[in-house]
């Protein structure tokens, strides 16, 4: 199945999902992980839809998610960037358009590895909370934490160890 | 905003319903009454992606569907045909095409009086079934009663007034 760059966008302004969760990671420097992802959900009778879309990115995982519905996962950050520079170049038409811009910002930060401050963190989660986002809650618990450390610590955040 | 044939088709692999009810009507002269309609649903903050569907078109009527979902909904039959050509053209990349193409053959039949014999809408209702459809109980009961019908009538069903 041969995809072209709009059908790719239209479906995308449809289906796709530009997603940030951020989860407690004591590894990590300032004790968070920082997981943005591109999704696209479908029922699996659309499986072959999925795994081209996987081609035309040359990126991503394809996965059952949840009975009878697969996924096309994309984690990999040099996967993002190459989705956003796509996204970029050819624009999605809906308001989805705004998240993507949030979730290309974080992207952006985290080759800059400003998820590995607190102060920084602190932006990525804000902006993460203006995007359209289920996980709202766990993002503002995030956030109080953050908001927390950041005011009781040096700027450079550089003793959050 | 401006959309692309590949677009339209991407988005409407994504957000499109092609589907066909059929509801008692005294006035036709078999009962019932077909209803074939092409419907794209979107949340208010992209009604705009609606309106520009609807000029691609130049066809339909935007209006509210449900709390803050709102569609475009494409009923007039010359206007199906302008949408039945568009993706024979244009043909979808999901399993979305094989209900399309049930969806075109029963546009077509209309197009061709066939839903004004009992017989001709026995053969619309059994593909309206064949199709991914949220009514399945209502035309399998409208089904039965044209199978009873059509079973104890002449074969033209000019009877059937």
């Amino acid at each position: 199945m041969e995809l072209s760059p709009d059908w790719v966008v239209g479906f995308v302004d449809g289906e796709g999902c530009f997603h940030v969760s951020v989860n407690k990671h004591p590894e990590m420097s300032v004790g968070y992980q920082v997981l943005p992802e591109f999704v696209v959900v479908q029922h699996e009778r659309d499986l072959q839809v999925l795994y081209a879309l996987k081609r035309f990115f040359a990126c991503g995982v394809v996965r059952k998610n949840n009975g009878d519905r697969w996924c096309l996962r994309i984690r990999k950050l040099s996967c993002l960037e190459k989705v956003c520079e796509f996204f970029t170049k050819h624009p999605l038409k809906t308001k989805k358009n705004v998240d993507f811009i949030k979730f290309r910002r974080i992207v952006q930060w985290m080759k800059e590895g400003k998820h590995l401050s607190s102060e920084g963190l602190l932006d990525i989660v804000e902006t993460a909370l203006q995007m359209n986002t289920q996980n709202r809650e766990r993002l503002l618990q995030v956030k109080r934490d953050l908001e927390a450390v950041v005011r009781y610590s040096p700027p450079s955040g550089e003793s959050q160890r």
